[in-house]
């Protein structure tokens, strides 16, 4: 049996029970390491579970499937992923590959960012299409998200913007010379997010589009989701660009149209008074008493 | 402190191994028991958590929050939520009573349908708006899900369509006598589902609606989502209105586009081999390969 197995958001006790007995008794345990991170390493994860965790890496998972899947016949091996195992990402080529080897799987669920930014207040239900934000360089710019933000609104729908994680990245120089050398993880911040969509902002209204976000448009900045330390930080756009909200992971969200009770949930993550007042007054077109 | 726990979506060892330390150590433990159910009942979660379980149903929390709130300003309070704390219901109203008390809280997530859905192969990034699907009676019918499930096929979205519970409902007569007689629990089955929806697309087409969804659009059925048990059922929306998913708790989603992976996935879930050619067949405006 190959177990697909969440390890929820924050750290080694955020895996079920259940998840728990599985890892203890499977005879190789993998890690998959590339889509998310949790706010502890695989050391602490190891000495938790008294397992040795193997790290996959997209090569891995990728190109090394076979190996994964080895013996998961007639043994149990388990595949654990931060969060829940088909959150964000899924992981359906593996389970394709297994079930054309004839090897059962399970799952077993746990929470992921995408159900678990309900602890802001704004209710799942009101979600549209989730988007990401990958870090830009100078030569490429990509805008598309805005437009999905701008749909997503139309609505009146929230949009979770899950943020750019580089791990295990190679330098243009090092991947043309085949050198097996990788630049350090990079985690994209809710303030970085909030600089690039401002930027998309001043170019839409340079070329005169009907502006569906503003700097004044309210987002919600969330860090390390379901940790001890998460923080959760409302405002507007133009504040969350300036705001630090720790180590990663971060995750935005741009409101849609506020029902009330969601904004009395906001006020609990502004951050002085003012802010509260801010909260009411600046995005009141999404706002209805 | 009060502390929100999710429960997660199978049996008693489906909670995770940090919400399991707090609900040994808590003063007193509710359990939320009016927006969805486990496999298992109270009594086979007292028995594994070793603690005594409140039932709090909605007339409790709704009224008598006080009641569970009390204390918790000194001591810990466990709130048990099948699924996540803030998956499909939020409990917004009880976080706001806490903070308005002076009362601490924290929440301990878990997997709930929104993400666990995505065990099916369908990406949760394609995901629009989520939908309620209400029972109907003889003289209330509503419509209006048919028309957000059209806004998300407009835009290429899957739409998942969480299945009427009712629990402690009084029939009128005994509303209006006020007597506490309680009708059984009912839960909409996706056979149910899918036969109303059928319905509006008969009506929709009597009126010359554009039709967005019809008879043969693919439709997921979920039942005991996370459960060993579960069972998944691709197929066209007419199939679906007359399979049985057997026992609680079922959901529907209604696709839009699919991606080629998708389909792989879901192929997974069909009935028979010739299901599989319909997968392929009925469809194919929504499927690209």
């Amino acid at each position: 049996m190959l177990y697909f197995i969440g390890l929820g958001l924050g750290d080694a006790k955020d895996i079920t029970v259940k998840g728990l007995e599985i890892v203890k008794q499977c005879s190789r345990v993998y890690l998959e390491a590339y889509t998310s991170i949790l706010t502890v390493g695989k050391d602490a994860l190891e000495e938790y579970y008294g397992r040795e965790l193997i790290l996959a890496d997209r090569d891995m998972v990728e190109q090394e499937a076979d190996e994964i899947l080895k013996g998961a016949d007639v043994s149990d091996v388990a595949f654990l992923v931060v969060g829940d195992p088909f959150g964000a990402t899924t992981h359906s080529d593996l389970v394709l590959r297994a079930v054309n080897a004839g090897i059962q799987y399970r799952v077993i669920h746990n929470a992921s960012i995408m159900n678990a930014v309900g602890c802001c207040g704004l209710q799942l239900y009101n979600f549209g299409e989730t988007v990401s934000i990958v870090f830009w360089t100078d030569t490429w710019r990509p805008e598309s998200f805005y437009d999905k933000i701008k749909k997503n609104r139309d609505l009146g729908m929230h949009t979770l913007c899950l943020l750019d994680i580089k791990v295990k990245e190679q330098s243009m120089e090092n991947l043309m010379r085949g050198r097996k050398i990788y630049e350090p993880p990079r985690f994209m911040t809710v303030s970085q997010a909030a600089e690039q969509l401002l930027e998309i902002v001043q170019n839409r209204r340079e070329r005169g589009d009907d502006l569906a976000i503003s700097e004044e448009t309210i987002c919600v900045g969330l860090a390390r989701v379901g940790a001890e330390d998460q923080v959760i930080r409302a405002g507007t756009l133009r504040q969350l660009a300036s705001c630090d909200l720790g180590s990663p992971l971060h995750s935005m969200i741009v409101t849609g149209h506020l029902h009330p009770l969601e904004v009395d949930m906001l006020r609990l993550s502004v951050a002085t008074p003012d802010a509260l007042q801010d909260l009411r007054m600046t995005d009141s077109s999404t706002y209805t008493s």
